[in-house]
């Protein structure tokens, strides 16, 4: 039944995840994928032409649902700068905490997946601060925000919050007072940003 | 020749160190550790009772050589609130860095410790806070800092700071670029401080 379908890219990628679900990042193979989806590995490799690439674009695919999300705030030119980057934060924890919570043996496959793909990774983190970026320089230029280098204070902005995104700090996201922590880092940061 | 000496705790919690480098922490047993001190296992157990107490204990040990340099800090008194804040954080990066780098299996140990003795963890952290609150509290009574709540703060202050004191996060300590981060953020963070 599946094969009657257009084999794309984006299928594959969603039958691997089923696959890395099912079977865990040590065990899942092109075979298997190839197998749920009803096809040969060959039409597989046709797409990604490694294991370790399909690997990749699995966890880019994982990381860049976060990215979407968050590209909406940024553009978003009309509102105050400092309520788009709250709310930007905000997005981010929520995202990560939806992800961690809802299926934590997926969360935990795709943390090991990160670990071998530290290029995606970076990629990852360069769009994000990025991004960031774009919502600090937006407020320098309304003179709501200061800094002489908007680009090093949305990285030191990233690095501050790490403990409500980092997903080494998953852990930490259902103990109670979280959120009271997570106030408490904004309401610095966002101080120290003001004009 | 080392029955000689008085058994003290002092003196098994060093041997315990020396026995958790050689045979790392799923290996080591109370008899090691006595026999490295040529005594019998009996004699050890009369200082810490169980194997668990002599674990925690050379948890805290290890943990508390940062507190005592901290601590030098938070007492000068008539230094500037904002330098002995800036001074505190950089001096506790310095002791986490030298402490994975210079003996990088003996910080691996300590972390698989840390993680089974989060008692003792987590009376570290709320040393290092406490600490961190002095700290916060003089900046308010001289009318440097600005905080309603200095004890949320000097969470906050802990917490937007953790990428250069977590141990999750040693593999970045040695990469270039870190320092001109740690800058970044305090930059940011006490900027967010001022009165």
């Amino acid at each position: 039944m599946a094969t009657t379908e257009t084999l794309t890219a984006e299928r594959i990628l969603e039958a691997t995840e089923e696959v890395l679900r099912r079977h865990g990042p040590a065990k899942a193979t092109v075979v298997d994928v190839a197998r749920a989806l009803g096809v040969s590995h060959g039409s597989v490799y046709r797409h990604f032409r490694t294991k370790a690439a399909l690997r990749e674009a699995v966890t880019m695919r994982w990381l860049d649902r976060t990215t979407g999300t968050l590209s909406g705030i940024v553009t978003e030119e009309d509102r105050d700068p400092e309520d788009r980057l709250r709310e930007w934060f905000s997005a981010l924890f929520a995202a990560k905490r939806r992800k961690a919570g809802d299926d934590p043996e997926l969360f935990a496959t795709y943390s090991v997946l990160a670990g071998e793909n530290g290029e995606a990774v970076g990629r990852h983190l360069a769009e994000l601060t990025g991004q960031l970026t774009e919502i600090v320089r937006a407020g320098v230029d309304a003179g709501v925000f200061t800094t002489t280098d908007p680009a090093t204070t949305a990285r030191a902005l990233f690095h501050a919050t790490g403990r409500f995104h980092d997903p080494v700090y998953a852990p930490e996201w259902e103990q109670p007072g979280i959120d009271a922590e997570f106030e408490a880092v904004m309401g610095l940061v966002l101080r120290g940003l003001r004009a």
